[in-house]
């Protein structure tokens, strides 16, 4: 799938060791994930909100209400940069500098598009619902003429991305090895717990298999 | 504790029901995390990148390498915006409309500093390293002269605050409430497992007490 090419908007300039440009790994990091911050400029002020999206090849798609001031201020700069963050773990090591993070990140920066055509932007809504909870679109009721009228979707293409990881165990000075001060790495993971089935429910309504099989792959 | 005045900098516009500007309430939040994204701009754009922090009183700390791109906008923008996000859990309404998270965030928008003073660097690099495992500065080597000099570390003014809560089950359309489709939440958590001891510890060392305090308190 290739590699993105490296610019001064995606170099990554501190730790290049970590850095990666590959598309197939930012890809991967991208779909691992459903909630992304999105920076934007508002009064010379760069704001930073969490919010949903979901990727198609190398489109990302968020949503917010006609009013959304980060949707509006986004629409109107016309390019987004958007940062995604998996924690996997304290690196815990005998000195304090050394102390770091294992991670899986990547950075966004691209184009802002208003999706105005019906079919392409139900199915930007299906693509957002779907990378939270895969399949999840056909087994909801979709949003009828108000619900989807009063929807912004945005397309942000993603023009420039890296990716940057860390997975690996403590890093010390050699001189500090022979201390003892002990080092070492704190596994960290975002896991998902059984659903609970709303009260209302009708009788007889089970839990889908999309929604057992995302809590199957996330416990 | 008293509660952050509303500006248009930490106003919560949508959906304002979940809106909280609780001082108490706003610190919890922040101190159940020690991962950030902050924003800064550089070229005219809004970027986003995740970083450690640390909280005392109504100051968050950074700190990164001398040359740090994001350190040193914030530093000239001499403001910083920092967004801080737990997830929760999938809120899987009937209705893709309704689809929602639930989470706990905070916004902070305040002035920046540099940290000049050898005392006052020294405890926020303290603070930032408490902030992640209560108590585990005093069991590390402490910074030398020349890794302190190679830290830069910045003062975050908490001026505007505001916290943004979704805890609650699905708010469907009463009218969807009668169809045979399944709503409900998955809770989502971050959890800590056991601590992996560094290979090259010197033999007897054992793990402290604040790194097991640490995975108890997030298994």
């Amino acid at each position: 799938m290739g590699t993105y090419s490296v610019s001064s908007l995606n170099k990554v300039v501190r730790g290049p060791k970590r850095a990666n440009y590959d598309v197939q790994t930012i890809n991967t990091i991208l779909d691992d994930a459903f909630l992304c911050n999105v920076g934007y400029i508002w009064d010379s002020k760069a704001i930073v909100i969490p919010t949903a999206y979901g990727r198609k090849e190398n489109k990302l798609y968020i949503h917010g209400s006609l009013k959304n001031r980060m949707m509006l201020s986004l629409l109107e700069a016309g390019e987004a940069s958007v940062s995604v963050t998996h924690l996997d773990g304290l690196v815990l090591a005998r000195s304090a500098f050394h102390h770091s993070a294992n991670y899986r990140s990547v950075n966004v920066f691209g184009k802002v598009r208003k999706l105005e055509d019906p079919d392409e932007k139900m199915a930007a809504l299906a693509c957002i619902l779907n990378h939270m909870v895969d399949g999840h679109w056909d087994h909801v009721r979709q949003p009828n003429e108000k619900e989807f009228n009063a929807t912004l979707v945005l397309e942000i293409s993603m023009d420039h991305a890296s990716a940057k990881v860390r997975a690996e165990g403590v890093n010390d000075e050699p001189e500090d090895h022979n201390s003892s001060i002990w080092a070492g790495v704190v596994p960290i993971r975002q896991v998902a717990f059984d659903a609970i089935s709303d009260e209302l429910l009708q009788p007889d309504v089970n839990i889908p298999d999309t929604v057992n099989r995302f809590v199957e792959q996330n416990k």
